[in-house]
């Protein structure tokens, strides 16, 4: 059985079309790479976010903050490191680090809520909780 | 009644996020611009894209090319001119051309198939047939 | 000639390339729309971004946050309300708000710091300075 | 000493954001994909765009076709494998092919054309032409 993690890293190489004319990564590109770093963040716990959503469940974002250190260009290899900072049966705290050889580039964080098909809040099914905050242990990953 | 029409055109003004390191607007955008110019065709036409996924019906791009003659760049305001080439119960097939200040920059083609929810083709209702060829006239636009 | 505002709105279609797979505007996608909105801003008091750049001036995005309310969705015209809360000379603040039918869907803040060529923190020239507070009025926008 | 090669394969796992709103990877992002294609070609003979960009030197896109057969959706692997068709000191044609499980998904095609920084069409400088052709064999790679 796979532990829940509360933490994964994800390299990433900058693609051309990804900078602006300024020849950096472009900002909005970040929520992007947050959003690939959540999703091999349920991978490590046994979660195919594909599987929720088939199943009629959606993580939708509602608020999201980035602050931006030191510029990245096309061709950079960046090093993500995405956390659960909180997980209830609603919604997920994440935050996020981007660095290269050490060096810290960029911070973020960002509130999920989880909606139905409708919509509207829901709530995490059993299983789900399970896998990603252990059977064992109940409480919340904070 | 809205009188179904061959060529629309749309003026668009170049996002800083649209453009590359290089300066341009970058070539995959191209397509996103062509997409825009197909909803501002149908919508002349007196028909909502959006209602007809609603319908369950999607046209899907099966091929696309173009031809980049002069670069776009960061805040140019172009024009885009789309054209229904030939209509079909089950494929469009378009053209696509922008200019500015009447000099030609890029030439494209492109061709849709319409699927139903199930993601095989699909034939067009009377109804749509109608609004985009015109219902006296039945005959295809080419 | 023209005078500073503080303010301006510019009402944009969502493409559907702008869209994901929830149907939803992706929310990257809305800090594209908050750069157009500094851009049309910049225009309003007669200052063309693009110019800036050409004089070796580049505003970059030191942080940002957005609280999503409500989606928002393929073919929806909103209006983004893009305000400066605060202007320096090396650095602004800016402030946004998207509205559909008077209902408010979308809040975010920036600050942007102005950099050379060689992407170190420079200050307004004076030309620039005046065009953006006013020229008798010198005090901050705030 | 690197053998200039003609073919190289990658696999990439599609982003959410580069979903539509029918669930399918969006066909303008495909060209995103044959850059990186490009990028990765490049580098297998030893070289490395950006500095290609360095010394001045840019490959503009002149035009390009791609045929989608079947679509690819959220989080699904694929392989891109990028040919280089042709290459004479000025231009280089691409060719590219898009599998999962060995079914062809999809296939393109691009003329890419050498400029400098003033953005007219200029040779590729010996060393470079060495490394992408080979010193001994000084053939066009078709």
């Amino acid at each position: 059985m796979i532990k829940p993690v509360r933490s994964t890293t994800v390299d990433i190489r900058v693609r051309y079309a990804e900078t602006d004319a300024m020849g950096y990564l472009h900002h909005a590109q970040y929520l992007v790479y947050f959003e690939q770093g959540r999703t091999e963040l349920l991978r490590a716990c046994g979660v195919r976010y594909r599987d929720l959503e088939e199943r009629g469940l959606f993580y939708v974002v509602a608020k999201v903050d980035v602050q931006f250190r030191a510029p990245i260009r096309y061709d950079d290899v960046v090093t993500l490191k995405t956390t659960t900072e909180r997980l209830t049966p609603v919604r997920v705290d994440h935050s996020y680090e981007i660095t290269r050889s050490g060096k810290l580039l960029t911070e973020g964080r960002s509130t999920l809520v989880l909606v139905g098909r409708d919509g509207r809040p829901t709530t995490l099914p059993d299983d789900l909780r399970g896998m990603l905050l252990g059977v064992a242990d109940d409480s919340p990953l904070d």
